[in-house]
């Protein structure tokens, strides 16, 4: 399985999650534990995202290292720059 | 349409944001654009997380208080100190 | 020492580290250095705000469950929704 | 005034708004007034790391890449993707 496969696996997962949340709702459920449940999509979906970046360094960001090519070198470390600033903290 | 089913909507869409994310994965979209659609799925869920604490207050923590049952009321304020604390801050 | 103590002396050790990111700065130290010392600067900050919030509970909150004044105690519960909203998540 | 020196001037702030929060919890002030200052503290901080970050993508990263040293370039995409890892999120 492929590190992309993992992570579609793991994105798969949270979407089940979420429509875990849904009937919940609907179930009329105490909504401190649908609260709950959300904290865990969250944790999730951060594990998710680190896998990803992970990925993105193994491949577009070492591609980008290895042609030499500075502009491209540049354009990948504004874009995680970029990225960083938009992340909620 | 009750404050609840807005909420389910809300937690509908965001269950076809995740698989949105599936579907830019299994396409190999670029990563970076993955990431920042993340970030959407995760301003979403806080949205949603909103709805459903003040959903809470709205409903069962305001029963608990016109009841003027002290321990249904202790315990609704220790539920919310614990949800605080587990929040990804 | 009373849990107020305790929590100014946490304060206090937050002032400290980031009086030593200051200097870390002045000293030209490498910024991703700065970088992780700022999220423990966050972690102690979270530390920190469970702590006082644990206290606002046993003490103001609980004041207001044993006054029996319903107002009061829905002011309270409308200022920690307000406080969940604005917090970054 | 040197970007570094904006940043040592938002943290010389930022010191001086922790110190406020200790003088608020001296002085016994509302818990919620000091949880709503602390949030400040955070966003300021928040505000603080994205000035650094760029800082070091403008020097050290942008150093590396015109080097053309693959391994300097490497390690440097390592410890941002390290340091993504352990954000807060």
């Amino acid at each position: 399985m492929s590190k992309s496969e993992a992570t579609i696996k793991r994105l798969n997962r949270i979407e089940g999650q979420v429509r875990g949340i849904v009937r919940m709702l609907e179930e009329n459920r105490y909504c401190i534990d649908v609260l709950h449940q959300m904290q865990a999509v969250k944790a999730a979906l951060a594990r998710a995202e680190s896998e990803i970046l992970k990925d993105h360094a193994a491949t577009c960001v070492n591609d980008a290292i290895e042609s030499g090519d500075t502009n491209e070198q540049q354009k990948k470390v504004e874009e995680l720059v970029d990225l960083f600033d938009k992340l909620k903290r």
